[in-house]
């Protein structure tokens, strides 16, 4: 197995037409993914609602994500980092149009 | 549960005796930890010899590791991530004494 170290803020395609989701990790009971936005939101109307628990990461970049049921708006930014619980309902309302942004999504059985 | 974003850069004390190692999560075959160094390194003569794989990311800093049996150190900085399989014996040999090292660990069951 390869000890190479491999970046992850590098290696994005020029065209990123849909958003880019990576798994870099995979083990019984836990996924360890990387995902690069580049304005690409949640659908207006569709929700997220899982049934692991994800721990997500802004390694680069802008977000914001709306949980459902709560008034504001939660801003991301580079080492942000939070926890969504397996359920709450939540969406991807912004991400930076104007440049990548870089994510580590971490999902697990809860 | 909260969903308020933590930002894994900031929070590290001012004083820094020893490598500061925190669990972000913990599921069945898992752990997410973050660490910060700042200038730490494995003592002389020691290795890492671990029962589970481990997926480091430097967030932020420098760092310096070396795999055992092989020539090249392998160098570190933001964004870098690398895969120490399961009993491949490794050590920090330097991490920046200038700034803090952030990493990310996620080790896990092979």
């Amino acid at each position: 197995m390869s000890t190479r170290p491999r970046n992850l803020l590098a290696g994005v395609p020029l065209g990123l037409p849909a958003e880019l989701v990576e798994e870099l990790v995979r083990t019984r009971g836990a996924r360890l993914e990387r995902i690069v936005s580049r304005g690409h939101r949640t659908p207006d109307g569709e929700w997220y609602d899982q049934e692991w628990d994800e721990w997500v990461l802004v390694l680069t970049g802008r977000a914001e994500l709306r949980i459902e049921g709560e008034n504001d708006l939660i801003q991301l930014g580079p080492g942000d980092s939070l926890l969504l619980p397996a359920h709450v309902r939540h969406r991807v309302e912004w991400t930076d149009p104007a440049g990548d942004t870089v994510w580590l999504a971490l999902h697990y059985a809860p």
